[in-house]
C-alpha cells in the first residue's frame, strides 16, 4: 500500500439544494483513511463519474431512492483499485466500479459494488461511461423498453450525451433510422460526424417541431427521451401506432418544484395505442454483464464511439453537476484523481 | 321478411362538432331499405349501442380512425337480426353484432359484422355491453396492459361506467382491492353495493385527494384511466414501483382543442420505473371470443354485474351522447329499435 495518501478527500452534501446542486452545497473535508475489517476490502479511486441523476439524489423530494444526507459523502459511482481485501472474492489490485461516492478511499463489504472490470484492455474510465451505468442504460432502456425493429424511426434527446450517443449508435446498428436532438451546433454535428446519426437537430431552433418532422417523414417509433420538457413536447405529436416513449431522465426540467406542467400526454398514447414508459438502469442490475457482453465488444471494433470529459482532482467534483444541466459539457464527464 | 318497415331511418352526421356531439350535429333521415347483393346479409338492428368514443369518431382532428364524413350514417355498434342472407357464413335468423350504424337497417359483406352472438339464453343487449366492446375493453386493458398481480390496489375512473364496472369486478375476481372514482353519491353507492369495489370516491368532492390516499393504503399499482384530467392528476403521484396506467378513454375532458395542459408525467413514471400505455380495444379483434369466453360464464353466475340504460326509438339516439359527457346515465346507454 506504499504511496498512499495520508488522508481521504471527501465531498459531502453541505447544503441541500432546490433544484440543480452546484458547487456551494457542498463541502471538502478531510478524513482518516478506513481500514478494512473482516469481509471487507479498501478501494482506491481512479476515477469518480458526474451523472445527471444526482441532482435527484441530493433532493428532498420523493424519488426512488433515499436522499443523500447532510454531512454524508456524495453518493456517486467511481470507478478504483483494490487495494486491501480482507473479502474473500476480491484481491488487492482488481479493478472495480461502485457505488463507491466522491472521495478518495471506500472500503466496501461488496455490497455497493457493481461488478469487477474485467475489459482491462480498454481504459478503466469506461467502465464509468460506455461500459459503465451510462452504456447499460442506454442498452436496456432502448432494448427492453423502446423494442426497436429494422426499419423503425427512433429519436434520442440529448443525443450527444454519455446514454444518448450509447442509444443512437445502438439503433443504427439494429437497423434503425436515428435522429438525435442536443443543444447547439457543435453537439449536433457530433451527433452526425461521431456517433452516425441520421439526422441531428438543435433544439434552440426556432425551426426544431418543422425540422424534426422533416427528419421523420414515416413518423416516430421510439422515443428515447433524455429531457422531458419542450423537447418531449415537439416530439409526442410524431409518434406513430404503437410507439414505445422511454423516459430515461428530465434533464430539460430545472425544478419539479412547483410541479411543471405542459400538454397532456394522456390523448396521444389512446390515440396511437402507444407506451410511455419511466427507466431506472437498477431494475436491470441483474442482467449488467449481457449489456457489457455486447458494449465492449463493439467499443474495441470502433463501432461504438464515446466521448469522455475528464477533469483533474477531486476539487472539481462540487460544481461538476450544474454544468450539465447548462449543456456545457461534450461528453461523458468524469473526475480523475490520480494520474493514471 | 314479414314487419319489416317500408323505410331505412338513419340518423346522419350534419354537423361537425367542436368537441362533444350534441342533438343537433345529427339529422333523422329515411332511406330505402337496401336489398343485399350476392355475399351480402340485410341485418335488422334491434339495439344501438351509445360510446363516449364516438365523439372522437366525429371529430376532425387526426384520431385512431379517419372521421365519419358529413351527411354520413353514424359510425355506431348495433346487435340485430339477420333477415335476408346471400352470404355463405351467415343464415336468416343469426344474431350478429358490428359497426352496422344508427340505422334500421344495414346491408354488410361481413367486413364490418364482429361477431356472430351465440350467448341466445343471454339479453341481445348484453352483445353491445358487458358482453360487447365495453367488456372486452374492460378484460384486455385490465389484463394485458394492467396486468394486475393478487394483492394489488387497482383504481378505476369511470368506475360506474360500462367499461369501469366491468373493469373493477374483474379486478376484485383476480384477487385485487379495487378502488372506483366516479361522480355523485348514486354512483359512488352503486360501485360499492352493486359492483363490489372495495371503496368508491367522489371525484366532485373537494377532500378527493386525501379520501384516495386514505383508500389506497399501500399505493396504486394498477390505474385503469378512462377520464385523464384533474382525476388523473390525483391518481398519478400515488402510483407505486413498476405502476401500470391504462388509458383507455379521456372523458374528463371535454376538447382537445386547444389542447389542455396538465402536471406534467414523466418525473412519475420515471421515480416509480412505471408504465403508461394507451389501449385501443381495435388491437385485440383476434381474441374477443376469448374474453367473452371469461365473461359470458360470470355474467350467468351472477359474478358479473351490469346496469343498462335503454332509451327507446331511434329519435332518442342523436341526443345520447352528450348525456354520457355529463355523467347523466346510470350504466351502459343504449337506443332499442324494437319491443323485442
Amino acid at each position: 500500500m506504499q504511496g498512499r495518501q495520508q488522508v481521504n478527500r471527501q465531498v459531502v452534501l453541505k447544503e441541500r439544494p432546490m433544484g440543480i446542486p452546484q458547487a456551494s452545497h457542498f463541502a471538502l473535508r478531510e478524513a482518516a483513511i478506513p481500514e478494512p475489517k473482516d469481509g471487507e476490502i479498501l478501494v482506491r479511486n481512479l476515477y469518480l463519474s458526474v451523472d445527471p441523476a444526482m441532482r435527484g439524489w441530493v433532493n428532498a423530494a420523493a424519488n426512488y431512492s433515499a436522499p443523500v444526507a447532510i454531512g454524508e459523502v456524495m453518493r456517486a459511482f467511481s470507478a478504483g483499485r483494490v487495494i486491501a481485501s480482507r473479502h474473500p472474492d476480491y484481491a488487492e489490485g482488481d479493478l472495480v466500479m461502485g457505488l463507491l461516492g466522491w472521495q478518495d478511499y471506500a472500503v466496501s463489504d461488496g455490497h455497493d459494488i457493481r461488478r469487477k472490470v474485467r475489459e482491462i484492455d480498454l481504459p478503466l474510465s469506461l467502465s464509468l461511461g460506455v461500459l459503465g451505468l451510462n452504456g447499460v442504460t442506454a442498452y436496456f432502456a432502448l432494448n427492453a423498453c423502446g423494442e426497436p425493429k429494422p426499419g423503425n424511426t427512433v429519436v434520442v434527446s440529448t443525443a450527444a450525451g454519455a446514454v444518448g450517443s450509447v442509444a443512437g449508435q445502438l439503433a443504427r446498428h439494429q437497423g434503425c433510422r436515428a435522429v438525435g436532438i442536443a443543444g447547439g451546433e457543435d453537439k449536433t454535428r457530433l451527433c452526425v460526424e461521431e456517433f452516425g446519426y441520421d439526422a441531428a437537430l438543435d433544439y434552440h431552433s426556432p425551426q426544431m417541431a418543422d425540422a424534426l418532422a422533416a427528419a421523420c417523414p414515416e413518423g416516430v417509433d421510439v422515443y428515447f427521451d433524455n429531457t422531458s420538457g419542450r423537447i418531449s413536447d415537439t416530439v409526442i405529436p410524431l409518434i406513430n401506432r404503437h410507439a414505445r416513449i422511454v423516459v430515461c431522465g428530465t434533464a430539460s426540467v430545472a425544478s419539479w418544484d412547483p410541479w411543471p406542467t405542459g400538454p397532456r400526454i394522456e390523448r396521444h398514447l389512446l390515440n396511437k395505442a402507444a407506451r410511455m414508459q419511466g427507466f431506472l438502469v437498477w431494475d436491470y442490475e441483474h442482467r449488467y454483464e449481457e449489456a457489457i457482453g455486447v458494449l465492449a465488444p463493439l467499443v474495441r471494433q470502433g463501432k461504438l464511439r464515446y466521448r469522455e470529459e475528464i477533469l483533474d482532482g477531486i476539487e472539481a467534483a462540487p460544481g461538476s453537476i450544474a454544468d450539465l444541466y447548462q449543456g456545457k459539457n461534450m461528453g461523458k464527464r468524469l473526475i480523475r484523481l490520480e494520474d493514471v
